[in-house]
């Protein structure tokens, strides 16, 4: 048997794996930690299970993931905790697609929970995942493991991201069909998508018990990519089609938002999101290869077609 | 000037007493643990201030300041875990009078969060004060006293009180218009009322240390008053006006809810509102006098006219 000679992984090889890895850990995980649906309260779950489970590129869960890995975190725990984020994660974009907020029909494909269910059962779904996300890193079970920092500082983290969330969304929807400045709109994103994302990035960091100019570099990087994110999502929405998206595309310009877009103009905004996704990666100097496939994701977030 | 002499507090006057300054201090430490409103999201942080404060009986916050105080927790501790519950209570109480839930227009005699600001700030404002009970359960300023043994155990009790509340919130709005059976509805308060009222005095018995046979009779006398205020609660809205009760009356048997009066007849509810009562009273043996305000609490929560 003849063995071809290959080249070395590149740093996108090395992300897809890994990335692919922990989307799939990630999943098992939620699945995991989320009752089987039955009983009384089995619209409940089965909500809950809908709107948590099965989709979405696990950004946010990854980040813990790869980051906790850095720091040589015990997998286990950071998969707990990215569980943790990524049902919040969920249980903000159930109560944004409702009808008295962003009204929309259509989540990654498939019906939003509100339209697959009712509005009374996502709210509720909404509300549930997040108490079940506090539950999960409140449990002793977490950190059975000597090792594993898993304890009130990384929930405390988690949850000033859940908070900058609400808060992001509130400016967003009191700002449609009004003309906000950018630094507004730049405030309004490092709340509404940045501070989760920005905080995931930083419990990764606090489970391996990164020092605290290697935590200080983990910020920056998730600050940045938290930011590239949300301009690349505003180039995608006024760009891509519903069907590439698995939403509803050029809701932006629809709905009258303030956005990077219509602040920097197409080619603008593509700029600001490689100039943040550079920023990111400077971050990350001083992590050598061990940083390949972080590297390699704030370069593929402002890439991607979806 | 002659001092007339007076006989010593009755157990009622002791619970007045301690039930009215408890809720006062939890309101100022609401008060302080909620941002001022200022900012983008002032309009979400005033909801959020309307919602939690300025009103409602603060039994559960009461729970655990009270029991804490019997067990020797710091005072400031047990406030700061007393203000998470009653927001998290808030929180459940917003959602549950939205348009797709109850849709009620009044609470404690006053236009409910989204009468009072819109659907779209009444489900974040909610969300919000969620969160931020969490993030204070979380946060390292509650336990800098190295007495104070709040911490993960604290939280988790709370959370799980918070997800037992949704899932009886379920269970009742897919219960209206049907003929649930006697389990059936017991269960369902056990969720939506009793799980809070339960987890609030075990938080107590929890942040002051107590031994397992001590939060045991603990747990046993939360899960028996959570019960018989509910039961008492159910006689209420069949007997009392809107007037009395600052909130809409006669709703149960309006959307056909199965509920104790209806199941036992208000005779038989009045009943076993009482028996449960005394059952919860007994749990307290060992207490002493100690527990005079909490046996005087049980007591008047099957007495109360609101």
């Amino acid at each position: 048997m003849t063995i071809t000679p290959s080249s070395p992984p590149s740093p996108r090889e090395i992300l897809t794996e890994s990335l692919g890895q922990a989307a799939r850990d990630i999943e098992a995980t939620i699945d995991r930690l989320l009752p089987p649906a039955e009983g009384d309260e089995s619209i409940l779950i089965e909500a809950m299970r809908y709107a948590a489970l099965g989709g979405g590129k696990r950004l946010r869960g990854y980040l813990v993931t790869e980051i906790a890995r850095i720091f040589g975190a015990d997998r286990n725990a950071a998969l707990r905790v990215a569980a943790s984020v990524e049902m919040l994660h969920a249980y903000s974009l159930v109560h944004d697609d409702l009808p008295a907020m962003d009204d929309d029909d259509l989540r990654r494909g498939q019906p939003s929970t509100h339209r697959k269910f009712d509005e009374a059962i996502a709210i509720l779904a909404g509300d549930a995942l997040q108490t079940r996300a506090f539950e999960i890193l409140a449990d002793r079970a977490t950190h059975e493991d000597a090792r594993i920092r898993i304890d009130l500082v990384t929930a405390l983290a988690v949850a000033s991201g859940a908070a900058g969330m609400v808060g992001g969304q509130v400016v967003d929807i009191r700002g449609e069909g009004k003309s906000l400045p950018l630094d507004q709109v730049k405030r309004l994103h490092a709340m509404k998508t940045g501070a989760l994302i920005r905080y995931s990035a930083e419990a990764g960091a606090i489970l391996g018990g990164a020092d605290t100019a290697q935590r200080d570099a983990i910020i920056a990087y998730g600050r940045d990519i938290g930011t590239a994110f949300q301009v690349a999502d505003d180039v995608l929405d006024a760009t891509a089609s519903a069907e590439e998206l698995g939403k509803t595309a050029g809701k932006d310009e629809a709905s009258g938002k303030s956005t990077y877009v219509s602040l920097l103009g197409i080619d603008g905004a593509r700029e600001e999101a490689h100039r943040l996704s550079q920023q990111a990666t400077q971050a990350l100097t001083s992590f050598g290869t061990e940083a390949a496939a972080l590297r390699a994701l704030a370069q593929y977030i402002v890439e991607r077609r979806n």
